[in-house]
């Protein structure tokens, strides 16, 4: 057997990078670490309302992505643990809030109901509140072999990330922008930059930031991520058009029916895809310098392209 | 008149040490500090919610017990700003969220419209999630003099004060309890411990930490702090049912007309002026240790019984 495989790679050459196994490792320990990140005590409801959607699945990608780049500069993935579990709550947080009635008004998020169908508005809000407050406490609290600074760096870029100059604002713009299907390129680049990009650069360049990146390393990571971003969101948009409500677990051809802008709404499909693909191509780009360091993130990059919900 | 004075103060005896004019300064620095903390840019509206609530007035007890604990341990003033205006931030955050219609459902506060009143309830929610996202950032970027270990440890006390186990657990059995003006003693405590108990707390262990001040000295401090939280809600509980609407600011008889249990409901009216008394008493007594610097956590303690707003 170990012959036959010789025979198809060549000397010295790497069999190629298994993504979904790599993904299924990492996401069985953020799943753990997240479970025992939040126990539930009294006053019972609110831990199970927080925990509800924290532990709702999902791809995990943005706490995957900061153990990713720990690594890739240096680290642990146990030096990033905590801050990736800050970044899911943190994530959690904004979708809970998002699909309030007085927001996006969503019943249904991964395939279950959301959090304010099964506990009610005010709880709603208030694990939302208690997922954000706590974020920040796990990542000062729970973090080992980190420098105090470099904490405090990564917290201040969170904080930022997630209010008002990030996802909040972002938030923002999206609401006044509902209903006006004819708005500009700009605007609608501001939201998705804002509402996804900056936290999803957050994840990247947070992880980098545990294990002392260098500066010039630390932009070239947060271009990556803000190409990936951006990719991720055009593919978004298509999705919502051509998939189905099971395959997306939520409801489809939402964006239409809110006549919300989408990148599709803009350029047609054809050219959104096309523009999808140049965006990860530039991000890939980026992590040239990283050499096989960066094959996780690479393909990260083109899985995004090539997912299908 | 110099002369006079000299009569009426007993040689080597300080003059009594004003409150009012203490406070008025404090909250002068505070009012600058938040005003200049929170720019407008774009997209504005969410800037204009958050500065609305943010700059609605308020006595600032909260940032100025912090500024005070921090003199107390040996710090200055500016080394406990940024933290003082991050727990107005955070104050500011619960009382926007708890005035929402799925929550107290409020249309008044401090005299103004309530903040959804004015932005919509899309918008205060999110004012709230960016006022406390940026709070974190706030210190952890804007703090100068301060070594990193002890702004991580503001940040943890902060974020468990203001999560599940502090404010938002609270406000879950306030909520939980509404309608039932019979519970228990113990749960009214839990409820205040935490609703408000929680947030003072770390306001006055916070400033401390900044200063360097040893686990003794904090403790003191928290216990101080404990007890003019409890003595303040008795105090706020008594003057929902004897003051005035435009002495209030809010609406008044609201815990009557929601079939809230209060302390009075409780013991009446005498029997928790009588314990407020009590509590700031044990209160001020803590303080011993710490002599002379102590006056203004000493007067705050006084003042709180004896406020009629």
């Amino acid at each position: 057997m170990v012959a036959t495989d010789d025979l198809h790679a060549p000397k010295g050459e790497a069999p190629a990078f298994d993504l979904s196994a790599y993904l299924s490792e990492r996401q069985g320990f953020v799943e753990a670490a997240l479970d025992s990140s939040l126990p539930v005590t009294y006053p019972t409801q609110i831990y199970e309302a927080m925990r509800y959607s924290l532990l709702a699945g999902g791809k995990r990608l943005r706490p995957i992505l900061c153990l990713a780049t720990c690594e890739l500069a240096g680290g642990t993935v146990e030096m990033a643990m905590p801050t990736a579990c800050a970044l899911e709550m943190i994530h959690t947080m904004s979708l809970i809030h998002d699909d309030l009635p007085a927001m996006d008004n969503d019943d249904y998020r991964r395939g279950k109901l959301t959090n304010h169908k099964v506990y009610g508005e005010d709880i709603a809000i208030l694990a939302g509140d208690g997922l954000l407050a706590y974020a920040f406490e796990f990542i000062a609290s729970q973090s080992d072999n980190v420098p105090a600074p470099r904490l405090l760096q990564v917290i201040s870029r969170l904080g930022k990330a997630v209010g008002a100059a990030g996802l909040v604002g972002g938030q923002v713009v999206d609401l006044e922008s509902e209903g006006k299907p004819d708005i500009q390129e700009e605007t609608l680049n501001f939201i998705h930059t804002h509402k996804t990009g900056a936290l999803l650069e957050a994840c990247v360049v947070c992880g980098a930031i545990l294990a002392g990146a260098e500066s010039e390393d630390l932009q070239r990571l947060s271009r990556y991520a803000q190409n990936i971003g951006l990719a991720f969101q055009i593919v978004d948009d298509i999705l919502d058009i051509t998939a189905t409500q099971e395959e997306l677990g939520k409801t489809a051809g939402k964006d239409l029916q809110a006549q919300k802008a989408t990148y599709p709404s803009l350029w047609g499909i054809e050219e959104s895809a096309s523009r999808a693909k140049q965006l990860v191509k530039a991000a890939k780009d980026e992590l040239a310098p990283f050499g096989k360091k960066a094959e996780p993130l690479i393909a990260i990059a083109d899985f995004i392209t090539t997912r299908t919900h």
